[in-house]
């Protein structure tokens, strides 16, 4: 079915998203690799031509969409190059920026937006750490008041664009006693003394997205580098959770379906037993099955995608949405594999290397167990 | 997510169509099993108020409303019965009359019509034959021209509605070498000489659908029975699919999700170990993926209902639909039977018979396996 | 592969089951369906051929076998005419009459037991509860002390052979204070005053086997009716929860082969599109699917039954061959159905009935979940 | 429950398995990934104790051991270090030297199985091509008579010890016409002139197992390198595919078991919410799953070793237990990732290079699909 929810005005976004990686990222997908990271020249390019500031205002040099489809777009236009490539610039523009740009002061929003917008400054967002895992009441990194400044200890883990960002959202613990009531967000500099970062994590794939640990030290910062108020970080990142899984969700979807759709060729170009590979029952059963499955997710992805542009997606949803997007994506890149035979665990074959950077979809930005608990919790129980 | 295909006026019908049944089935429905029948005052009263001809012109008796979502909106709140409410209405008036609506000469409207929009005239399709299946090449009923008339001999089987239908549009072999290109729609009526009926088929639910085997010896019509022109049936019944499919997509999903909110009821109020059982964690994330799975299909469904509203949905992906929402009706079911325990099991249960009756879905309208041989098709193997 | 655990003498078993189920059960199933019974003289014929006493001492009638693959052989050729004919001889000579053969007074084995042998006394366990399902802990059937007597209130629910049995072993709350440690067993004869019976349940499949409620108001029995101690009926239960668990896995394998192999047999000769549909490739493919989940299953299980024998099987290994066969049975008998097409919903075909008689093996004898529970518990968590 | 098959000395041998593997394999398992090989030395350290003649008889230096249970016993060991070292054993053991040692003349025996067994002579077997896939009747690697010398050309891909094998067991057309039955065995040696070898190939995972592509360009040999006769080496490679098939299945089962090991006792060892992550009852019940399908498959597949033991094993089962234990490895491992959470996307983590190195086995040795094609047939489709 044609899809309803994107304009002409999306669909030219896309073509220019197009051209914009075919030129950019296409050609370089093994150097990015063997960097284990996008260099930044990338994201300077990406900036000069708009799209890392969707959602940032005009008069701090972004675009000011203020329309969700367009982001949605170019999550999926990055999601046919690669996985690493949407979720690195969806951290960034998705997830990170928002902050600054819904919470941050007029001053924040002028020292960071800019840079956000034209790719010199590059962001992360400190949520997870080595100890806790998806529990968010278990932070350990705190935040200890001296004089008029703070001053930060702990560590986080698993943080993606961490060796690379210029800047990093983090949750810190500002009040022990109070829970999850007592976190509060932080923006921290990458040249912030004290602060320090691992090595890149050696990663099952996605190897070209840099995540990394991170180390705060007695870091000293003011109340300059609080986001929003003291303490309401928790709430900040609960606002924002239904954005976060529904850019998962998209990029979800347009991953699995663009490769899905290679491996159908695949099937076309490929024969045995005299004919095209496709053509034998059981994989054209199977073609059948992974093509429905991926629209069915692609019609709840887009209305979600939506309601979101309308303001109307709650978490609830955004939460089925992330984890039904993954699982469909894993088993539809699974299928993927066994039908390109042996070359499907071959690293050059790109449906090996889809298959291994999805497999942290089902993990990431709250894991599937985590979706399914808020969904039941919403049922009342 | 709140669905966005309905509008106010769809909703009022829905709740027309609410109230009707709340009167006139729902007390009912276990009158109805045991008479393995509706009665005929259910279809008269049905059609009192409107509910049988949505899509016969006003001149004939009916509402004329051209836009197959009130079709939807009534199919759904008869799934919410049962099952077999919505099939053994929805025959009637989303796959039967249509073709008399569509294809019929003035004389067969003005004949058929105004019965089928009042009740008075039940309506079936005769397409299934006992060595055949899904395969229409296989057709053995057959009409010989004889002076001028046609003489029909054969046989038809699992014929929802067949038991008690006063019209049966029948799919007839009239060219015996032009394969799909020789079969003709003739419509039988019931008093017609040679037609008779089996005993109501025995079957694994929906008891009170009355099915049946027809036999057709020696029947002879005239040119006023053959619907649109001789040998084109196929086409005619190609061409109609889509609406077949859709409405069996449309009940399906609207079925389980209504037997799954009362699941949900019974998990809040069954307790076990000093909690309600929907609050075990295994019940609660279980619960969260069939609300889950049901949303989604949900979307799809809507997103098909939206496009055939707007005649474009083409027959693969009403095919899509199909195969699709009676999969995840039946999963659905199977898990809302087990969160019952020994309940589920009990025909007293509403569970237990919504699972047996949605048994049939994955089976009738084109089996789930032909569903996929056609999408297969459609990606050119 | 060839079975391993069955030597020639239980092969020769295996004959004289088949030879007499082939007698007096397989031509009466029709007519066992619609008696919602099977009659007595089934049992007494089962009776004098030496089928009901495999584990009943030669001095009281039985055979003393002493060799659970005896009983596995017989559970295996029941199985092969219904689920339900399994489950109530199953019920009959591997879970209740057990219960007097190892605990029973000399009085009542001489009592009891002869009847158990020959078939003039059918025996139950009651054991759930309208309330309670599958937590032990809650149970509220009572026995109060009154003078030398005790005085039995309260109800079951979901008891096969309930509405013929002569006795049942009952499970009754006799320390309200005492949890688990407080429940005793009671021999409860159909005669007793106060014993009455509720209609046989309208169950899903399995209709010939009768399920019903019972009822005890006032029933007064002595302490020769206690089975074993007072206050340790909860530790028998567990004790033989092994047995039951295997019994029941036994039969869910051998039900879905037999099933599987008519299946096959029918995809031989079924033809559409000019071939074997077994020859299409996606039922081929599935048919190979589905002969390895039930060769492997089988494996386990004669495992099992060979641990059995040797009485190591853990309670927790049984529970495994319990849950795994059953999931087994239900997802291969649904694939039978789908692959007769529409017939498989069609109660004259075995298939649509042994589809519907599975449905409860996921359910009773300690639910599915139950089994994973416990399989949890013994993994330390 | 106890496995039955294996005795003392089977258990013995496990140990002395084990020992030689936790003082050559375990502590350098992350240098033979970066070497993307297994060192010579380590191939002649288990030559010397004696684990790679197990089938080589004792007057060409090998065990003669005559029991496959032995090369299971090994294969469980080598699996839970990792796959790779079970699969290129596997290939030296258990595939590629029983060849020469069932059809070799007494001068080839001479001439390899000392070497074969003290490691100094390293195997493999070519059979896959680029084009072929698994259709062997596509063989394009020709050896065409010259004088009283065969002149081969073609190549060879996917081929497990490529890099590194001194003697390479090659499947060549020698027939043009005559299909599967004008294929023959030769015996090339790395040295042979016109031989050489592509890169290592980089795969998805397994990257310690070296695995190339064959280039043969003119490789001139005499009769003295034909295994067995002229033309009948496809059905050698027939009579072979039991071991093949068994030898994969005994390595996925014994891998997946050990991983889910070491899981369980990370959901002991893993907090969060306050308790062990494997008490939370989600977890609780799906490691009860895993743990039940894991002991399922090793029931099946004991049983095959058994009667591969005793040579009874038909190659359709074998190609039941491979399809069936590569199956479930991937989907016990895929959850075991999960329950890592986070770092089950780390390659530090033992479960994450494992579930990479597993997707293979559902690919090679015949895909799973080629094992339903086999296992249809039989059932006479």
């Amino acid at each position: 079915m044609d899809r309803t929810i994107y304009s002409a005005d999306h669909e030219d976004f896309r073509a220019s998203c197009a051209a914009f990686l075919d030129k950019h990222a296409r050609p370089f997908s093994e150097e990015f690799v063997s960097a284990k990271a996008f260099p930044r020249e990338f994201w300077t390019a990406a900036g000069a031509e708009g799209f890392l500031g969707l959602e940032i205002p005009e008069e701090f040099g972004g675009a000011g969409a203020g329309d969700f489809r367009f982001n949605a777009v170019l999550a999926e236009e990055l999601s046919k190059i690669t996985a690493a490539l949407a979720s690195c610039v969806g951290i960034h523009t998705d997830i990170a920026t928002p902050y600054i740009v819904d919470l941050g002061t007029q001053e924040q929003k002028e020292r960071w937006l800019p840079g956000c917008a034209d790719g010199t400054i590059l962001t992360a967002i400190g949520m997870t750490e080595p100890s806790g895992g998806s529990d968010l009441a278990a932070l350990r990194t705190t935040a200890v008041r001296d004089g008029d400044q703070w001053v930060i200890n702990g560590s986080k883990t698993f943080i993606t664009n961490g060796f690379s960002a210029d800047l990093v959202l983090t949750a810190v613990r500002t009040s022990p006693e109070k829970g999850a009531k007592g976190i509060t967000l932080f923006a921290i500099e990458a040249t912030d003394e004290g602060f320090s970062r691992g090595r890149k994590l050696d990663k099952v794939g996605q190897e070209e997205s840099d995540t990394a640990e991170l180390f705060f030290e007695n870091v000293r910062v003011g109340d300059d580098r609080v986001i929003g108020e003291v303490d309401r970080g928790f709430i900040y990142m609960m606002e924002r959770l239904p954005q976060e899984r529904l850019s998962c969700a998209v990029s979800n979807v347009a991953h699995a379906k663009q490769i899905l759709l290679e491996t159908i060729q695949y099937c076309h170009d490929r024969k045995a037993f005299g004919q095209s590979i496709g053509s034998l029952q059981h994989n054209k059963f199977l073609l059948a099955e992974l093509v429905t499955q991926i629209e069915v997710a692609e019609a709840y992805v887009d209305a979600a995608v939506a309601a979101h542009a309308q303001r109307t997606l709650t978490s609830t949803d955004a939460a089925k949405a992330k984890w039904w997007s993954s699982q469909v994506q894993n088993e539809v890149l699974d299928h993927c594999v066994q039908l390109h035979g042996g070359y499907g665990f071959m690293n050059e074959y790109r449906v090996a290397r889809a298959w291994r950077d999805a497999r942290v979809t089902k993990i990431w930005a709250g894991s599937n167990e985590i979706m399914k608990e808020l969904i039941g919790r919403d049922l009342g129980f």
